[in-house]
């Protein structure tokens, strides 16, 4: 019988939001090869193997799994998230700040030109897509974040909401809800996704954390 | 004890893919409510009212279920995929083309105008996002997907990936990947989301259906 290599996304923390299915293949494997900090969300099984290793250590560990497969192991390697995505649950822990038109857009400029992402920012702000700002700020990268929220300024008004989700479903969560004119960038850190409302996007008021709602209806071709 | 609603998830249509906080709140539901596709997604358990209702009726829904809550009772009101966003399976089935920035479009002109969908269309191409397209087609709205595409062109190389995803973990799921060039609306129903690559994004030829892919890299600011 011949090996196989499942890559296996963990959604955000939680165990409650891991997908059957994703449990399955991490019961299943052989051995688990991840960056340090996934692996440790993955219940220790006995005679399971498990390789830890760090980011930028990204291509290394993709061999070594593959490697381990084509000697016949069941291998899975896993990532936080959603491995073709990310994970979304800040949106959810806040309310339906996606309720309508959105796009995701990394902030990171290390493998694409940081006027890309200022255009990127540009083209989303001004056709009203609700954004969900990934790897906002890393301690390499301090500066990005706050230079996109000046960026937004530009398109949208100061009271537009803003959502900071940090390691949402894990015990250090949270979550905070802001607007775009008292976002500050000192509020994030490399478990936070940060969500800038549309024109459309409205604070629903509540005791404890208030709901960030984007309706589904944008009756103006303006906005 | 008081009562409580639950709004619930089911994902894209494979039980394996409904979380387990979803399964839960599904389980302890005294009554479930629901559009009838989705309701019939849902194990029957003994003891558990079933209140089916149709499109466009979702008002008089909620204002049921609300009222059901505030009796006492625990109520479950269930949608397709993420009830803040949509199911993106259609995208792990296809390869990784949301591996970048994506924005995620709804073709509905219900409750935006037309001229908002174009600007939003020409804005996520030319700014190189990923675009996927939900609500592509129905009954009433049969040519949308054919004008977002030819819009689309405008912007796009004729090679770029285009993926049809049919109904993605449901029996009748259905899964191609064609170009932009070659993109049949005819091939789109109800049940299909349409994902338009991005200047980056390209097709892996395999066995079966092909992959798509969208590197994390883009280091072409001009893409």
């Amino acid at each position: 019988m011949s090996g196989h290599l499942a890559v296996v996304g963990l959604g955000p923390g939680d165990a409650r939001w891991l997908t059957p299915e994703a449990g399955a293949w991490l019961a299943a494997a052989d051995a688990i090869y991840g960056y340090g900090a996934y692996l440790d969300r993955v219940p220790v099984r006995d005679g399971q193997a498990r390789h830890a290793s760090d980011n930028r250590e990204e291509g290394a560990r993709a061999a070594a799994a593959l490697r381990h497969a084509a000697e016949g192991a069941k291998v899975a390697i896993v990532s936080g998230g959603d491995p073709g995505v990310f994970a979304m649950a800040a949106a959810a822990r806040a309310g339906a700040p996606l309720g309508h038109d959105f796009c995701t857009l990394s902030l990171s400029d290390n493998l694409k030109p940081w006027e890309l992402i200022e255009r990127r920012l540009d083209a989303a702000a001004t056709a009203g897509f609700v954004i969900a700002l990934y790897n906002p700020v890393s301690r390499a990268r301090p500066w990005q974040l706050g230079t996109a929220l000046e960026r937004l300024r530009r398109h949208l008004p100061a009271a537009t909401p803003v959502v900071f989700g940090r390691a949402v479903g894990r015990v250090d969560e949270r979550v905070a809800v802001t607007t775009l004119g008292d976002a500050d960038p000192a509020n994030a850190d490399m478990a936070t996704l940060v969500i800038v409302g549309s024109r459309e996007t409205r604070i629903v008021m509540r005791p404890g954390v208030p709901l960030v709602y984007t309706p589904r209806a944008a009756l103006d071709a303006s906005t």
